[in-house]
Formats: structure tokens, sequence, C-alpha cells
């Protein structure tokens, strides 16, 4: 069992904030407050699943779930709640044999009463613990409009905070187990790109580039996630989505890509041109690379956010795109593409041991071609450390 | 261009309802609605992306987005809708060269005033239209708590009522486009599952079939979503999560599993099993399959979904399994796994031509398999057409 959930962070958090009780509410946080991947809650909107984390008994936490998404709870190895309340009518039946540890388990949980619904269940869950008359930090991103209003009626005592950016600020700092499960897919997402780049040569489509990303990707274990791939002008879109485009000599080639790997996000960016590159393309791309390396330098424990990028921007500017502009030069990345912390002007949060961030610096120039920068860094106590193999060097390809 | 939106039905569903303006803000919602797929939206939960369909002038339909995704709102093909409010900064540069039409829309679109908010974005909109005094079906599934309250605030004249309900009923007839998107992806998983069965042998674990069967999904341009597959006793857990476990002589293999094409999802069963089946296994699984043709025979325009409900459970009772229990047999599937009509006891709803259907009865039993028959049919004037190769007979593998 890997504990995915930092608890002398949330303990600490919690101290700060005077929270008595965390709800996540969110996929990403249900699964990181307990270990527990619930199908239905990830692959659409709607289906209701809670984990009630009391601050100062641990012991008690509780997955709140419907009775159709037990099997789950029983059978994955992450989770660490005992306790759960299930609700909805699923039905299953039972052979005259003896059934596995995890299946006698399973009959046990379906023998507990039929909570009805989510939110009762979770408002009981909240009162057994004697937690209606506490402060309780409730994950806002997962609830239905409506569902605030009833708890707080149901709760007339208990004081509610939204948890969203609790959580977020929770997760900023990793575990070693989360740290290898994000080194592992950036890894997978480097070996992705090399596999989709032997495509290389003219008249090769996006759509065939990306069918090759992505069939390593899954090759290896992990889901395709994002997968922007674009040639020539088209690599100016952000959000490139490949299509039936050809390759043509001297096109630069933009991965901004990454899979998912036991439910943890990559998100790298490579470049690649086929033929040699001209002077502004060796310049600009080699200013923003010079944009995170210069990054990379700064990060430590104790840098401020906003310092980070202040940093890369002016070393970007200084070296070779004077009017480079830039809303952002990284994020944080987790179970969630967008973790703490945020590189952005102003924001003052401090640097942590610990912290994984993607730093890139992108430059979209339309009519012409898209460069970027992009790699994964673990913060370590002296400085940085490489998730992958590769820093993003700009790859000519002959 | 292919327009998903069924415009007639729309129309219809408004006119009964007393509906002015719908407005989607969830992913399956949005795409839906404008053929626009808004990468962040899709990927994570928070990101605000709208359509505004005022229906009884669809040409001042409107997108609203963020900045940072305007790219796909130009570059793809499906997008019917002609405006769109950008809000947030976001920075792109362009080249002293000519821009191709799309990128030549991009800079037109970025040159639009920044609306700051997806909300404010919206409220204006609608006030933009005439709108602010009238009924407004709001798609609640993509907003976030406080947001519905937000909008009654600053359009305190407008009548509000929660969209994700006539959604449902507007997306349930499918037009001919969809009808092949979701052939196609039907398909795709039909094959995806005869490239894992390749595997099997004693020694292969579930993973390594998942892995193949994701595999083919991939190869074909399609995106894996669900991949439930297990062997033995542990098929019978409902969302079986593939595992190291090994294959054995005589082991079930249950897949319930399914990707997405074109944004389109598939959701089908097979049950092979690893040498000869017992008389059990063949007089269960014979009894399921019956009561899926039974409801095939059953449905046509007219027919109540509850009706349905009542003919598979009967005839899979009368041939074999004389305790079978189950909560439904089936659902519509379209941009969501689970569209309507749901096959469930007591649901009026009647069945229409176009309507995509699921069609399953599953029976786990724990301590022994799991079994499943689930086909996919659209429903036609006369009766239903399968929309893949076959219909879910048990795969006896030598």
């Amino acid at each position: 069992m890997e504990i995915l959930l930092n608890k002398p962070r949330l303990a600490e958090i919690a101290r700060r904030n005077g929270i008595d009780a965390f709800v996540a509410t969110s996929p990403e946080n249900v699964t990181y407050a307990s270990g527990y991947w619930a199908l239905s809650q990830w692959i659409r909107r709607g289906p209701q699943v809670h984990v009630l984390l009391p601050v100062k008994n641990l012991e008690a936490s509780r997955v709140i779930a419907p009775s159709s998404l037990l099997d789950q709870f029983v059978d994955q190895e992450d989770v660490w709640i005992a306790n759960v309340s299930r609700y909805g009518f699923f039905h299953v039946d039972k052979a005259d044999q003896p059934l596995s540890r995890s299946d006698a388990r399973l009959f046990d949980l379906f023998s507990q009463p039929d909570e009805k619904d989510a939110i009762g269940a979770l408002v009981k869950a909240l009162q057994k613990e004697g937690l209606d008359r506490a402060t309780v930090a409730i994950d806002e991103l997962g609830l239905m409009p409506g569902h605030w209003e009833r708890l707080q009626q149901e709760l007339p005592n208990a004081k509610l905070v939204p948890a969203m950016k609790l959580f977020r600020e929770i997760r900023a700092v990793k575990t070693p187990q989360e740290i290898e499960r994000l080194r592992r897919i950036a890894t997978i997402t480097e070996e992705s790109v090399e596999a989709a780049l032997k495509l290389a040569r003219p008249g090769v489509t996006e759509l065939e580039m990306s069918c090759a990303f992505h069939t390593k990707t899954v090759e290896s274990n992990a889901t395709p996630v994002l997968g922007c791939l674009g040639f020539g002008a088209r690599s100016a879109m952000p959000n490139v989505y490949p299509s039936e485009t050809k390759l043509k000599a001297g096109d630069v080639i933009r991965f901004d890509a990454g899979g998912r790997y036991k439910h943890y996000r990559a998100d790298l960016a490579r470049i690649a041109i086929l033929g040699e590159p001209d002077n502004k393309i060796k310049t600009y791309h080699k200013a923003l690379h010079n944009g995170v390396i210069a990054a990379f330098d700064a990060i430590r424990p104790g840098v401020r956010a906003s310092e980070v990028f202040e940093v890369a921007m002016n070393a970007t500017r200084k070296s070779g795109i004077p009017h480079y502009s830039r809303s952002h030069v990284g994020h944080g990345i987790g179970l969630d593409g967008y973790d703490m912390p945020d590189l952005i002007p102003g924001n003052d949060q401090i640097i942590e041991e610990g912290m994984v961030m993607c730093v890139e610096t992108p430059y979209y120039e339309f009519g012409w071609c898209g460069l970027q920068v992009e790699n994964t860094v673990v913060v370590r106590k002296d400085g940085v450390e490489l998730l992958h193999r590769e820093d993003g060097q700009l790859k000519v390809l002959a």
C-alpha cells in the first residue's frame, strides 16, 4: 500500500486554518485523500464520492460511495481507510463457495444500511464523529449546485468553508511515493515522444504521429490525457489538436503532452525540426531554454514563486526574445495537471522541498511556429532534480 | 462540418417546457451544443466554457471560452457557432507573414474585449440577446457552487431552470452523424476485445490483456475510457480493475469496456472462457443472452422504457436464472456513457426512432464469476439495428 495523502502537511494546514475536518469530493481529491479511484466519478460528471478526514482522528476517516463502486474500495491496494458508507441499490449474488478475503469484505459492506444519497450520508458521518458543530472544509469542486446549501441547512451549527484551495495547498508537497509515480509518467511521456518522432518523414500526418505517441503511452500501462501536437505554422496553436496535416521538410514539430500513470499526470513539451533550423528558430529556442534553465537555478526551498517567474522571463528576454510575454512560467503537477505552486507574477507562495513543478516557456508566433521548453522537476534541499532524461533541447532530425 | 446538435428536437423540447434559451456548461453539453471540444474542461474540473443557445434565434448562439482555448474554437471543423466571448489574459505573437484563414480569425477574436470571467460574460451575452427577462435553462452540471446564485442575482428578472435533464432529453435522439460515430467506436471496441483475446493463454495477466485492448483502441484513433477486465472469480467485480492476476485454464474473462471516438462513447461487454464452459456457465450465459435478445425484440418506437426492462428480466429469469435481480437493463449512450433512456422499472419514457442504447444483463456472482451480455443498438422504424458485428455470444477459446 502506498499512502498518497501527506498526513503531516494536512495536520499543519488544518492547524494554521482552524479546520477540524476535510471533505474531499472531486476525483483528484478523493483519490488523494483515500487511495480510492472511483471509476464513475473519473469518467463522468455528477456521481458523488466523498472522503471525510477528521483532522484529529484520521483513523475515523470515512469514504462515502455508491454501492455499485464498493468492489473497487475493497480491491484497490492503496485504500487505507477502513470505514465506508454506501448509498443506492445495487444487486450482487454470492456463490455457495468460500469467498476470497476481499469478496467477503465486500459482502460485509453490502450488509450495511443503504444511506440512500451521498449528501445525507455525509451529514450522518459528520454527526457520528461529533463534527456537526465543527469547522469543516468542504472541497467545492466535486459538488453539484445546491449541495453546499443543503449541507449548511442540515448542519446549521457547523462552519463550512471551501476546501479546494486548501487541498491544493496540501497536495503541493509530494511524498516519495508520489514523486516516483510522477517520475515514471514523465519518463513514459518522454519515451512516447521518441516513439512518435521515429515516424518523422515528409508526408506523415499529425494524427499518425499522435497515434504513435499515445500507443507508446498505453503500452507502458499509462493512459493518454494531453496530446497537443502540431507541424509547421499549426504548432503555434497552444492547444493544437492533431489533424491530417502532413509534415514537410523544415517544419517544426511541437509536442505539449503527457499521460497518467497510477493516477498521476505528466505535462512535457518537446520541439523537433525536420531538417536544419534557421537562425531565428535556433536563437528563439535557445532563449526559451535559457529561461527554463535560469528558473531551475533559482528554484530552491524558501524562494517565492514570483521570483522564479521574474528570473525565467528576464533570462528569456535577455537571451533572444526581447518582447517575450507570458502569464506564467509553470505550475505544480500531481494528480491534477495544475497543482500549486503557480509560477506567476505576484505569487508570494514559498517554494518547498518536495514540490514537483512543470517549468515552461512557451512561445506562440502565429504565421511562423510555436516553440516551447517544458520540463518537470522535484524540489530538493539544495535545488531541483529533473524527473526525466532530457531537458528539452531542440531536436534536429536528419 | 458535422452538426451534433439535434436542432428540431431542441426546438420541440424548448416549446414543450417554455424555455427561451439553453446554456450548456458541462463538457458533454458544450461539445454537443457547439461542436467545440475545449481541452481544459475535458481533462480537469473547474475550467468554465459555456454555450448560449437562444431557441428562436440559433444564429445568435454564442460560445464563452477562456482566451487560452480560442485556437481550438477556430481550428475545429465541427464548430458551427460564429459568436464567441473570451475571458482571461493570454498572450500570442504574430509573424510578419500572411496568416492562414483560421489564424487570421483567431487574431480577430483576440482583438475582442477581455470579459474577465465566464459568469460575467454569460450575463452580458444573455442581456445582449434580450434574454434577461426570459426563461433560461442552465446546465447545472458544469457550474461551480455559487455560480447559480450569482447568475440569479445578476439576472433578477430571468427565470432560471435546471437544464441537465433537458439536455439529456435532447441528446437522447441521435442524428445520423452521431449514429455513425457511435457505430465506429462500438466497432473499434469490439475489435479491441478481439485483439486482447489473442493473448489468452495460461499465465497472461489482466494488465497485459488490458494493455492490448487499449493499444488497439488507440491505434484506431480512439481514446481509452472504460476498461473493466477480470479473470475467474475476479470477473464478478462489477468495476474490476485489471491487476497482475494470471489467467488459468477454465477461467471466465469478462470485459465491460469501451473507448471514445470523435467524442462519442462505447460500452460493450464480452465474455470469453479459456476452455470448455461447464453447464452452469452455459445455462447462465444463455439466459443473459436471451434477456438481451428479448429486449431487442421488444424495442421499437412507441414502447415504454419500463416495458423493455420487464421483458429482459422475465426472459432472463425464465431461461435459466430464476433469481435474477437487477436495477436496470441498459441506458442510452452518446457523448456521455449514460444518456437517456434508462431501461429501469417505472420509467415511462417512450422509445423513439434514432435513440442509441446499450442493452445489458450483467450477473455478478461472488465466489464464482461475472457474466454479462451488453450490446449497442440504434432504434429504427421497425425495431433495432446492431451497431457492431457480434451480439455477445459466449466465446469459447481453445
